[in-house]
């Protein structure tokens, strides 16, 4: 089996060699992955600038890993497709992530956005994120689990293009409960910028890490996750509102 | 009524200043808009460093129009709703784009990003683009199109949160046939990277024009845009594949 592997928080990122050390149990991995942290790149491409690729090698520097691009996640699945892999692998992985991606999250995610793309290509895509607290992250152990996840779902050979997003729990909190796939949870987030003002007088706001989801729906990635169980949830790309086409299409549209 | 707008082409791009004039005739515009063009930024967000804004005026240096942030065009609903408005808005209209955002452009988009994130914040939220040939932007014709459809939007008085991503076909070719509402196309594009060689040896990739959908569905977004019609889609931010959830929940998921 060819893998490809990809990320956002950047080629050099633990997390992502975490899960390619498991990965390599499964098949060729390959990762081209981006050179530096592309975190809350969302779907993000780079039209306006050269996309620079370096060769990447284990620590020997003559194993090959893959490449490093000088650009976002969803950049690295194009170029990975289009100009760098020989041939077209069998299944895209994005991760592991430091931190989950879930909820509204999902939308921001570059991690998430590299599998999407994938799933443009008709590859098998999962995204794969590693809930954390405390700053502690045991990728180690959480690339295992991601791998078991990973291998499950390949065994039921999903239709080309299936995407899925993938979360573990935070790991120090006891055993994982299981595994539950269920939806995005889509209810809104509470956010708090810091508003400040720089030595030449203009005023600038931070981002701040008050964010958080106040009121999540039961049984959603974000309430299942806080609860203990990796979350599987499949993905999908089509926008579309469907079950309001109907009604807007009889709105009696008229142009003057 | 208290009207949000933004794009991504940047404060300063013609297409927002066309369609500013044209909503000025249906309510109070305040303008907060990336400072530079963030053309494919999807839905990307600045969590790394200061966003700082600055007011912007008309040319007579005291009618004010908004606000310019160093940021993303979904960085600017955000700021705009918490921090820069005195007044909730009543809709966020993000636009007029340099392009037509329809089929899986979509998803790489700041513009249709900078409404989805005012549904985050339950307002209704209009995403406006203009299709162009030969590098014609007629936006002066455009904004008077895109504000006759976002007045039956209104009149219709949506839901909180509901989301709309309006495209005006090219203005070049002859009248517009009509508005048709259709969902999304999701069916893959072909692109093109340019590889070239740098002075150092390294090398690098060119994403190109070549990006293009052969084989779209019939009765989507982007074959009616290209019949001459404007299309309106309505969106959600729900990326879950819900007719795939209960057969991927009776996998029988296990975990070692």
């Amino acid at each position: 089996m060819r893998i490809l592997l990809t990320n956002d928080d950047g080629i050099y990122a633990p997390g992502l060699r975490a899960l390619r050390h498991e990965l390599l149990k499964l098949g060729a991995v390959t990762v081209v992955a981006p050179a530096t942290e592309q975190s809350a790149a969302g779907h993000s491409v780079t039209l306006l600038n050269p996309l620079l690729v370096s060769e990447v090698f284990e620590d020997d520097g003559k194993t090959f890993i893959g490449w490093a691009v000088e650009g976002r996640p969803a950049d690295c699945v194009k170029l990975a497709l289009l100009e760098l892999l020989p041939d077209t692998p069998d299944v895209i992985v994005s991760g592991m992530n430091a931190g989950s991606n879930a909820g509204i999250n999902v939308v921001y995610s570059g991690t998430v956005a590299a599998a999407v793309e994938g799933a443009f290509f008709h590859r098998t895509s999962i995204a794969v994120s590693l809930e954390y607290d405390k700053k502690i992250y045991d990728f180690a152990t959480g690339a295992r689990y991601a791998r078991q996840v990973i291998e499950q779902i390949l065994a039921r050979k999903p239709a080309d293009g299936s995407l899925f997003n993938v979360n573990i729990p935070v790991l120090e909190r006891g055993p994982i409960r299981g595994v539950k796939v269920l939806p995005q949870n889509v209810t809104p987030y509470q956010e708090q910028f810091d508003r400040r003002v720089n030595p030449r007088g203009r005023t600038y706001f931070w981002t701040t890490p008050a964010f958080r989801c106040p009121e999540p729906h039961p049984e959603t990635d974000v309430t299942a996750l806080e609860e203990g169980y990796i979350t599987v949830t499949p993905l999908k790309f089509d926008l579309t509102d469907h079950a309001r086409l109907t009604e807007i299409q009889n709105w009696g549209w008229e142009l003057r």
